[in-house]
């Protein structure tokens, strides 16, 4: 019965073939015994693996042991690996639950991909599921904490978990083994959340299994709304999205004009920026700061979002990356026959052509034509430094590069990330932005160098 | 420090305007006691409204009472109105909190428009919110289950309604009762769900409490999101609907071919015809069906669906109104210089011409040319009854209307919905589909009458 259940829940779902072979997590408690039953018993193609978390002594290596004895007597391939949790969470800085998840599923992904499990099982069972949910509501959540566990997931490393056994409620579970007399251990897992778990589990469902004694069978239905509205909101901020923003150099701009017609526009902005490291907090204020003059500016770690005016004379959100400004510096010793790769910011082709008769300077400021005779070698490319000068094309005097990127109401990105070209320490050209007077093309030049900037985007189109 | 926070809420949401007269419904329980004490302390113009339903006896009457005091003590405007609610649900057919709760609103929207108060408020509280978010929760639900209480909230009958106490938490609202002594009687709304409710608060929501002592301050946002997410949920629904569907007549077609392929196409579905009166359990079959043949028919209260192949070859499913087919006949005893409207279901238009040399009969099955003089009054418009039979024009022998529809390939509602043009007893005009050999215009017409035939559409665009 339980296992006709089992079976039915893999093949309705697909969560993997009858060849296929599948790596168990097993902590040892009753969930994933009787996982590892089922597996057993419907003749599964199945190998299991441990992780030893060393948090609990003594206790923690019995668990190992009472494992393997078990896949012995299954008969099946063991894996285990023993962490010092505690120490690399203190290490890493990061708390020993979010240090046991990551151990736990890089080993995995790790051991599918090197030993060809086709992917790997976990047992989570509809009490999980609820309790999920009730945490979540309980700490704050949007509708992603709410949409429960997934029968099959490919994360991001490319591992592909199924949970088989979510067809299942914990005391279906308890119950099935108790009749075939499973031994198990107790859980071991998920010790920060555990309390909460618990009380949960004693005090809250059991209210709510009374209140609603076809609760199991309403629970995946509820969950399955709320996972497939899920990704029609994800659709519509997509769509949205697209709609809204301007591509702005390497920074993207979200016109206020746009984005304040927009229907639920905070949640829509918290959405949209929550990639780039930004809160709700922050987006609530980016958004106030619209009926503001322009200037204010709002960081995360790894972008910055300032209410600024573009050249246009439209204000809105211009969300520019802070990743740090690299320090390079490349050296040409002759003129090269390939385009050079610029420390992976951009690229330059550098052509050495005779001057045509009617030569016209270029329009297209990411073309420079210089005198090819006045460049000698070595050349320099290198991000412009404070306290640069340089005397720009047509004007008299010298002026500093900070002033001219200044003049040239350039994004902070943009400024961050303009290099030049020097020859003899002196600048020939701030790259894509304006030329030195004397590098120009003269009565006298004979040979141009003609020298092309290719500059790579640095956002994607949407989220 | 209360008041303020009330204060606060009112304008912050714009709940309504310091000049406004706000209508409050009071059962004399803590909570609207405490709504109204706030209304009086911060000099807002109020009136009360209470609702007598009858159901515990003495009890019943003595509330009403009790508010009736009050609101002299205030020296407000009163409302009572006394129903037989069990008696009402019992002739409804329908349960009495459902009974309840529409005699309750509409009497309130009534008074909101002959009083001419700006909004109806009611008691509701944080409690209410997360009460009612895991009773849904619990007994199964989609967002629109989670996405809790509005503030300010239009009703269809265009009544505002207002939850001016929806800052304050259940035991705030009690603290503020003892600190200013005020007297109140138990609550006695929402009888069915006080079971349960009560489950709640004792037993579950304590627990949640002490998990996340920030409980209340996290509830609003995160169900702010989750009604944001429904708004998106929406906006992506009608659009592609607007995507999928196709205009067939007066019903409205969905190819199989674009359903298909849709995302959450389940999801969709069971949301696109939640209005129609179909189920989720039927929209499932409907997709199931999609892989078979064509044929099979899915009705609700209102509307039918069919598995359908169309003239074009295309199939998908078939949305029609299952309305019912008016009886009614028109007479015409002369020619009409105005559109004639036909018992609301369509328009005609009669315009009689000399016969032009160059005469072509129409393309378009809108329009019938006939010979004016072969019709004589009066004209009868009736829709078409089984035994109904013409001789179609250039067919040499009788055929059965009931054949002719089949053979066109018309959908159930646009065979329902044809309608005849007779004179004499006999069929000149199967209007909008065919006319009759004997009413054609020939060599020998002199004028022509021209019919022209004008629906209207029985469903919206969209959703």
């Amino acid at each position: 019965m339980v296992e006709q259940e089992f079976l039915g829940y893999i093949n309705e779902n697909r969560l993997f073939g009858s060849m296929d072979r599948v790596l168990l997590a097993v902590s040892g408690g009753l969930d994933s015994m009787v996982m590892t039953e089922l597996f057993y018993r419907t003749n599964q193609l199945f190998a299991m693996a441990h992780v030893n978390f060393s948090l609990r002594g003594a206790e923690s290596d019995a668990d190992a042991v009472f494992v393997q004895n078990k896949a012995e007597q299954y008969g099946v391939p063991f894996h285990l690996i023993r962490f010092d949790t505690a120490a690399i969470a203190a290490e890493r800085g990061i708390s020993i639950q979010m240090a046991a998840r990551d151990l736990r599923y890089s080993w995995f992904a790790d051991l599918c991909r090197q030993q060809g499990y086709a992917c790997l099982a976990t047992a989570h069972h509809k009490n999980d599921v609820l309790e999920t949910l009730l945490l979540n509501l309980t700490r704050g959540t949007g509708l992603a904490g709410l949409h429960g566990i997934a029968p099959k997931q490919e994360r991001s490393d490319s591992a592909v978990l199924v949970r088989p056994v979510l067809f299942a409620t914990r005391s279906q579970l308890a119950e099935y083994a108790r009749v075939h007399a499973l031994p198990y251990r107790e859980d071991s897992s998920n010790a920060d959340d555990k309390y909460a778990r618990n009380r949960l589990r004693h005090h809250v469902v059991p209210v709510l299994n009374e209140l609603n004694p076809g609760l199991w069978q309403t629970l995946p239905r509820t969950v399955e709304r709320l996972r497939a509205a899920e990704t029609l909101v994800d659709t519509e901020l997509a769509r949205s999205w697209t709609e809204v923003v301007v591509q702005h150099g390497q920074s993207v701009f979200l016109p206020a004009a746009k984005l304040l017609i927009l229907p639920e526009v905070t949640f829509r902005l918290a959405a949209w920026l929550k990639p780039f490291g930004f809160g709700e907090e922050q987006t609530n204020q980016m958004l106030d700061s619209l009926s503001r003059s322009v200037g204010q500016v709002f960081a995360s770690p790894t972008h910055q979002i300032t209410h600024d005016r573009l050249a246009d004379g439209n204000t809105g959100l211009l969300l520019e990356s802070l990743q740090a400004v690299p320090k390079y510096e490349v050296t040409l010793t002759d003129w090269p026959d390939m385009p050079i790769d610029v420390a992976g910011q951009f690229t330059l082709t550098i052509d050495v052509v005779d001057k045509p008769i009617d030569f016209r300077p270029p329009v297209d400021s990411r073309i420079a034509f210089l005198d090819a005779e006045r460049l000698t070698f070595p050349l320099i490319i290198r991000p412009w430094k404070q306290g640069d000068r340089f005397r720009p094309l047509g004007l008299r005097g010298h002026k500093l590069i900070s002033d001219l990127l200044n003049d040239m109401k350039l994004t902070r990105s943009e400024r961050q990330h303009t290099v030049v070209l020097l020859c003899e320490s002196q600048i020939a050209w701030v790259i894509g932005r304006r030329i030195a007077h004397a590098f120009r093309v003269t009565q006298q030049t004979r040979h141009i160098a003609k020298i092309e900037f290719h500059a790579s985007r640095l956002y994607p189109k949407s989220t």
